[in-house]
């Protein structure tokens, strides 16, 4: 359990139900100590246990040399702006314009902090130690009660005007499908057709009950492989690491919902990327699972964190 | 006219009906000298040419340090392919697996050689010289015969496992037009929907001729805003750079076009991207078209035989 002073890196998955906080060292995945937190709708309360938990572990272990924070959105990520390292426009009650950077800056000093999206968390996480290991090039793409992605292109983690928010793309769907999906904002776009709560409701039931022949598989497998199409088109990864709750795919399976999607995928590129037709493995290799499951998320932020050390 | 040796790079705009060729300094968008040569079917003929018409300028202004080539595609960039720098499964006559590369590397002995997509090119001479001075994060797309897309991603051009297709993104389109689309590969992708062959097929007649308030200009710019919106939420840019001979847009006109892609754009994200609805000019400065005119190819080219040398 010891470590040299300095040498901690401590990680938080700030997420919508819960913020998992642990420490681990400046290298490597172990961790050495985790809690976790109900993320409630009081931000201050909530950044106040875990500022308090990580003191209480300083104490114990050593100080630490930075933190990492990967966590829900949008977020403010410009440098410079008078909101930085806060939560701004989320739908999520007492999140608006919450800020994470400030009490972890003040309550820990002298810690250098990171903060990125969850997904673009978990897409360091899955690089470093996952399904995406070596690439330079990939998408980290969750879907589960909303859909976000994130990624790398030559290596840097993709940030731009804000960050990515894949799941607002908007596709073609299924003809003759009246579901008018349920994103608040676009109705039918990505998250709007694909999302565990799009699912439900086009279901009537949960997508764990679903039977395996359900045509609400057919349609969200369908629409998923439109939106593989578009980040393929769009991006030109190495490779698309499909994280989140739908891809377990309840009674259809796992393995049989990658498989199917695999295909559908294939067939709406039509050969048009010969560089994914041509290649050992096909989209075998190119369409996978994430590796670090449950941890990717506070696993992903302790990479942020061993990062900003560089 | 002179210039010291080794202060000289070579530009080489490949596109499917010309090949520009000029020569300008290591610093700077001037060209000293430019000469032409129709593509042909005949890829051997043209590099002949191009590589004799170099050879010719070395002997009158000194040696180049480098040359920068970008060219239509699908192109073969990846380092260490026993088909790099050449040109791969493209439905031009007589240019699949064409060398571009070999031909120079031969003919212009020690000289440096650069390769990347035409729209690459463009992006990359628009970072420099035009409408994307200064930006890390920016897309440049055009929307002519083809549609095409390049970018960078913080300040590295976007490559990935090959290069993007951003014109064969799939998009819902206009509830209730049944028009196929012109793609051979997808029907009805982003190319097959807002083409000029997809409008003239659309209209009947070329979009020169369409008046200004012809249907197929409300569909096709329909269609536009949601591949603006698709590429906002994927790459998360902070500018959209959108050449190419269809946002000329005939009679309707250019400023008009963009205003209605503009409007339509922002009611599609409906309000999503905060970063966008706040920010000081909104989607006028976000969605703009590119400044280089006719030399963004040649000037593409030219800045990235000029990074080569960085």
């Amino acid at each position: 359990m010891s470590a040299a002073s300095g040498e901690l890196v401590g990680a938080i998955e700030a997420g919508g139900t819960k913020f998992v906080c642990a420490i681990g060292r400046r290298v490597g995945a172990e961790l050495l100590v985790r809690e976790q937190f109900a993320t409630g709708d009081d931000p201050e309360r909530v950044m106040t246990e875990v500022v308090l938990w990580f003191v209480e572990q300083q104490r114990r272990l050593g100080r630490l040399a930075a933190v990492g924070v990967a966590s829900f959105g949008p977020l403010d990520l410009q440098e410079g702006s008078g909101t930085w390292g806060c939560i701004t426009t989320t739908p999520k009650p007492g999140w608006q314009w919450a800020d994470l950077a400030g009490p972890l800056l003040r309550g820990i000093p002298g810690v250098r902090l990171a903060l990125d999206t969850d997904v673009n968390g978990a897409a360091l996480g899955e690089q470093r130690w996952g399904a995406a290991r070596g690439l330079e090039d990939f998408v980290y793409v969750t879907v589960g009660t909303g859909i976000g992605g994130g990624g790398m292109a030559r290596g840097q983690l993709l940030h731009g005007l804000m960050h990515p928010e894949m799941g607002h793309m908007l596709l073609p769907g299924v003809l003759g499908d009246s579901f008018p999906g349920v994103c608040p904002f676009h109705g039918r776009c990505w998250e709007g057709l694909c999302s565990g709560p799009a699912i439900a409701r086009r279901a009537g039931c949960e997508a764990e009950e679903l039977s395996a022949d359900h045509e609400a598989w057919s349609v969200t497998i369908r629409c998923m492989a439109q939106a593989m199409m578009n980040l393929t088109c769009v991006l030109s990864p190495r490779r698309i690491v499909l994280g989140g709750s739908v891809r377990k795919a309840g009674r259809l399976g796992e393995s049989e919902f990658f498989r199917r999607l695999r295909l559908e995928t294939g067939e709406l590129l039509a050969g048009y990327i010969g560089a994914l037709s041509l290649r050992a493995g096909g989209l075998e290799e190119y369409l996978v699972p994430p590796q670090l499951g449950d941890d990717a998320g506070v696993c992903g932020a302790l990479a942020l964190g061993q990062d900003v050390l560089l």
